[in-house]
């Protein structure tokens, strides 16, 4: 244990203390220029500093106009857990949400809970990442419709501030989802570049949890940590690529974040849409190259778009096949602001293949024009779906950004 | 893609080639000092370069008189995977074994296999890894009791060369074992520190397996990413602090590397212990810190044994409680190698619990005296066990390194 953990335990050091010690100290590991300017922010209590500015350092301020984890770039690990709210009160949510905003808040910025003062209590922290760097960890709370009482009671009278777009992506026609692996009344997307540190703040969040929520399932995703370069999906493609187009503040206004007629507790949040697709690994590594590329109307290898030299050169989409699934995306006109990740799940024991595939997460402004027509073109036509089925699906709008102090969607529950 | 990648894949660049070129490119990457030396070992065939020397260079060599993997300091990730063969003959076998020494080549030197020069077949590498660093990726390789007839016919004529303690690790009285997800004809242990690394080399160990053995089951693991430190577990305690001691050239020679009067193609090589260790979370969190400390015999934060003040002070077995977990493993007075890794794996849905634990894996020159009777003093008296439950289990012969130009247990085979 470091002598500033031994410290922060002893001497109840808050969490302001703790980002200044580590400032200075470097917590053990090299802190750049972009952390230290993230470290610096956070403790001028910048509450407009937005998370997406430091790609570089270990801290991702949670504060600001936005939630961190949506358009903060891709950390390494992601657990996405379902909560179910069976606190019957709105009191009890707010309680709930309160406890974790500030497990967030001293999470995100590497500190942890104490172990605890009295032995025979339970230490306040469960403790496997006493020793770890923040590691970019963000967490990113979306409500989901059936909290807002749709297709049930309004719980916790909040039904008349139900966002404008904000229910269950509507069935298509190949769907193969598991009721039990979908939906939820609230979703935490909880992400970092070390799988621990990511876990512990979801294990802790799921522990705060009970007597107010029950978890309803929870998936864990990876990409390939290379900076900068686009990843590559389970089928070897680098999938992603038209993320970079829409990479500015105004980009960000009219994909991601959402419109000023929503209610006001969405002012500067967005709706995230996820699905989960599993891939069939073994049919696809069977199928030619030439398959391989017409499928997505890339070159495996660059990347580039059929009829071009580099990933990044414009797409002409009437040199794709029409059933290619870069040039579906692009024939809907839509932009999403993708944040997907791989995941791996041992044996399909009825079949004896691999169980693995995409956790596919987009963030938009608005999924009736966005997300859901772009999915049924893709539902329609894509090539992509003889080898991909979708098993789980959810939709679930983001409040805005908070300032320290409040805590996580107090605007939906108090103005 | 990098130039190199493409040129590689246009000219079929050799695996030398390639390191060559990756030595002097850098890859994308720093490769320190360590690095460099670790290649330049590599092209030099030194055939007794060993694996563990390279804790911060990106490859870590596979030709020696061990395989890599076993005191290679642990990378970030691991996927386990256990194979039935289904191969009828010995040549049957031995082809797979060559197949999979192959990939291991070009695949922890950093190469891939070209994506394909006939569009109209399958590309002869998924390509997920394609603009990837080698990632200190190894592969390391366990035959199991049944490979070899024990409980079964010899079905490939070695039942002769049956090392000296290989058998199933005994039934245990708290056994919750799950015989689909237990033992296995072969056994492959992949790690790295990028997990798509990781799961590309086993993705292609499954897909070269097509017609000659079938996948039984997966795990994936992963620890804390912090070099040089102890990882906790998700008890949050630091786990395998006793490692250390073994830590030399004479220290591996007596606890991992197999007896001089086991069969010549045991030479070099180890016996590798795997048990699946569920850990009940939810109970542990309910428990007081004076309950965990005792149940371990060390302090939560530091990781000092009870009457120590630091990680690595000698422990005094009398100042532990009777039953803590550090007094009998101190008690069985035998050493093992530890490797293990944490899971996680989503809810377990009869209890809405998290799915998590331990993928303990351990490597020792004889199980007969060091692993088994420790896990049976553990089992009896461990206050461990009211946390915890085994619930998979394997035993696997680990054969020796090889030289470059030879296949994984060549000497089983063919002396």
């Amino acid at each position: 244990m470091s002598d500033m953990s031994e410290q922060m335990s002893k001497g109840g050091m808050s969490r302001r203390d703790f980002l200044k010690m580590s400032a200075v100290a470097g917590v053990g590991l090299a802190v750049g220029g972009a952390g230290m300017y993230a470290i610096e922010r956070a403790l001028g209590s910048d509450s407009t500093a937005q998370a997406e500015s430091n790609p570089a350092g270990e801290q991702v301020p949670m504060y600001g106009d936005h939630q961190a984890g949506i358009i903060t770039p891709q950390q390494t690990y992601m657990y996405l857990a379902s909560f179910r709210i069976t606190a019957t009160s709105k009191d009890g949510l707010i309680r709930l949400l309160k406890d974790w905003t500030r497990f967030a808040d001293l999470s995100t910025s590497g500190g942890t809970m104490r172990t605890g003062d009295n032995p025979n209590l339970p230490p306040s922290d469960t403790g496997e990442s006493l020793d770890l760097p923040p590691s970019r960890l963000t967490a990113t709370f979306g409500f989901g419709p059936s909290l807002f009482g749709v297709g049930g009671t309004d719980r916790f009278g909040i039904g008349s501030k139900l966002p404008m777009h904000l229910k269950d992506i509507p069935r298509m026609p190949k769907d193969n989802l598991d009721p039990s692996q979908s939906g939820g009344d609230i979703i935490v997307q909880v992400c970092a570049d070390d799988q621990q540190v990511a876990f512990h703040a979801v294990r802790n969040f799921i522990r705060l949890s009970t007597g107010s929520a029950s978890l309803n399932w929870m998936n864990e995703g990876f990409i390939s940590g290379q900076p900068g370069k686009t990843a590559r999906n389970l089928f070897g493609f680098k999938d992603g690529t038209a993320n970079e187009s829409h990479q500015t503040p105004s980009g960000f206004d009219q994909v991601v974040w959402a419109a000023d007629d929503e209610p006001a507790w969405m002012n500067g949040g967005s709706y995230l849409a996820f699905r989960k697709i599993r891939m069939l690994l073994e049919v696809w590594d069977r199928s030619s190259l030439t398959d391989q590329q017409n499928t997505f109307g890339r070159y495996k290898e660059s990347g580039a778009a059929y009829g071009k030299k580099e990933e990044f050169d414009t797409v002409d989409a009437s040199q794709l096949p029409a059933t290619a699934h870069v040039r579906l995306a692009k024939d809907s006109k839509q932009q999403i602001h993708r944040r997907a990740f791989s995941y791996t799940d041992g044996v399909d024991h009825r079949t004896g293949n691999v169980n693995a595939g995409l956790l596919f997460l987009s963030y938009q402004r608005d999924p009736d024009t966005q997300f859901v027509p772009m999915l049924k073109l893709m539902q329609s036509s894509d090539k992509l779906n003889e080898y991909t089925m979708h098993v789980a699906s959810g939709m679930y709008a983001c409040p805005g950004g908070i300032r320290e102090g409040e805590y996580i969607g107090q605007k939906l529950f108090e103005s």
